[in-house]
């Protein structure tokens, strides 16, 4: 094993440069994971590389920024450990928690990660399955809440925004038992793949086919999994009992409907990765179809690309394919 | 007994009368029940009297307005029963459940009620404390869905306006295990009633003691019983989990915390109402104070007069006191 690794970095605006660092040491608590696959968050990474604010407020992006960032979304392989870890070396693992934007990321051919914010995974999983184990648990933590809070077996549900974590959301309601999930999304083809997995039906924004609340066939529960105030707005103008913020808001939304319930997003936690990998061991979870493609680090500039043009969901990054 | 009865008319507005008109006969499933007392709903009461509308968008007050209306928190004892009751003649019961404003309301002598919307209650509890069950029944539905959502039990609670519902929504999280409630209300004489009731303090909407969302001492769950948007707004500035909304909305809120749950109205419901008279029959909760008053319908005025400038709380109007 060499002493030195290849890392991503944001040099500025639009100038993503694979640099060459020492490779970094566990300490106490902690181990190197050699990266098998590392999946962009889309939203995050378009953030970064074109450098524009993702929400109010926002200050500026600080250029170069950390090096590996923002990677987060990965699974490999324990290869060294620090004091006191109870993870061996050998064992696959996949982060279900960002470790925060100011160390090194997994946009590199090894990661330190603390122990605490990796779970062990099948080795005999394809990478596409479980490399977003971080998103599944973001979108397991609004889905948990939902479930223990107003319900969702047995209710009509909605899911608006068929991106990646739409498309996870799709599928944990039909695993919790939702009687149908309806997708909502502009994009047709993200349609079709919510069908494809599962969704009883996908229209666009305020198809004529969604019913208003009150009126039969309004979606009992929806999430929100794009954003936009104009896109909340029309989902709780269709959903009856309660809407589940997820998406990252980028604005402050109206409350019109007196007796509709607003579920706020409840923060991360290591019971929603849990019952994430739960998910996706038994096959209730399928995220392959999410990562569009593979590619090394060295073709980045053509992933942001990709998910720009919305011609792929995510790209699942594989170091082993580089140079 | 006599054919005939008095019952309030609102003939327009700022004026009501005491008109005669026939005992009326109750049907099918149905009971005559001669009211005991009947308490005013204060936001309805000076609504139809000033004739201002209560929500955006209402349309004009129709005068001369339904006789014996908007009277419906009501205690009595049933004089007459129609076909297939099962509630006995001489038993004494309360209003859960507002019959609707196109038939006679409580404001009378006698009324009539359909069976379904009356709970038998003990006989020998003073007035001022069962007259408000329809009250403590809708505040109680709230109540409950935060309960079975986000808990109640060891957290710390606000209740932002201790009109009459905010005083049975203190009483009501004491009941549920809150750590403590916190009342919010500009009025002092309020804010001392609430404390006497069990609250651990009371403030003015915006007191600095009022932490905000984040820091430390903040509020976890809240509920709204004021219902104005800057009261509301001011409320989930200064909550962190959860915040019910049980006022009337006056406007659209604005909704700015993405991790805030905000918890519709539920609807009512019989079970909301039994909930509710196990609590008063259990002494946890006392609606007496809320009662600072008992007249005769002659005086309804001056009771109106009484509430606009909240020297009184609610007042309870007892037929057997008139001429």
């Amino acid at each position: 094993m060499s002493d030195t690794m290849k890392i991503m970095q944001f040099a500025g605006v639009e100038r993503m440069e694979l640099i060459t660092v020492p490779v970094p040491e566990p300490g106490p608590g902690q181990v190197l994971v050699k990266v098998k696959a590392v999946a962009t968050c889309p939203q995050w990474d378009m953030h970064i590389y074109y450098g524009k604010p993702m929400v109010d407020n926002q200050p500026p992006i600080p250029y170069p920024y950390t090096p590996g960032q923002p990677g987060h979304e990965m699974t490999g392989v324990i290869v060294r450990t620090g004091e006191g870890c109870s993870l061996p070396v050998g064992r696959t693992v996949s982060a279900w928690r960002d470790q925060g934007h100011h160390r090194y990321g997994c946009y590199a051919e090894y990661v330190v990660m603390d122990e605490v914010n990796v779970l062990p995974v099948p080795e005999d999983l394809p990478y596409a399955k479980v490399v977003s184990l971080e998103l599944a648990m973001c979108v397991a933590a609004s889905i948990l809440r939902l479930r223990n809070t107003v319900g969702i077996r047995g209710k009509k549900c909605g899911v608006n925004g068929l991106g990646p974590a739409g498309l996870i959301a799709v599928q944990m309601m039909l695993a919790e038992g939702a009687s149908e999930v309806v997708g909502i999304d502009p994009n047709a083809e993200r349609r079709e793949l919510a069908v494809s997995l599962g969704a009883s039906a996908a229209f666009e924004p305020d198809d004529e086919s969604l019913a208003l609340r009150g009126e039969p066939g309004c979606l009992q529960v929806a999430i929100d999994c794009a954003g936009f105030p104009q896109a909340v707005a029309s989902l709780m103008d269709r959903t009856d009992e309660a809407v589940v913020l997820f998406a990252v808001k980028k604005a402050d939304y109206i409350l019109r409907h007196y007796t509709l319930t607003v579920i706020g997003y409840p923060g991360h936690s290591r019971e929603a990765a849990e019952y994430a990998l739960r998910l996706i061991e038994e096959q209730k979870l399928d995220m392959s179809p999410l990562n569009s493609r593979e590619l090394p680090f060295e073709r980045y500039e053509e992933a942001v690309r990709l998910l720009r043009s919305q011609e792929a969901i995510k790209i699942c990054f594989v170091p082993e394919l580089g140079e």
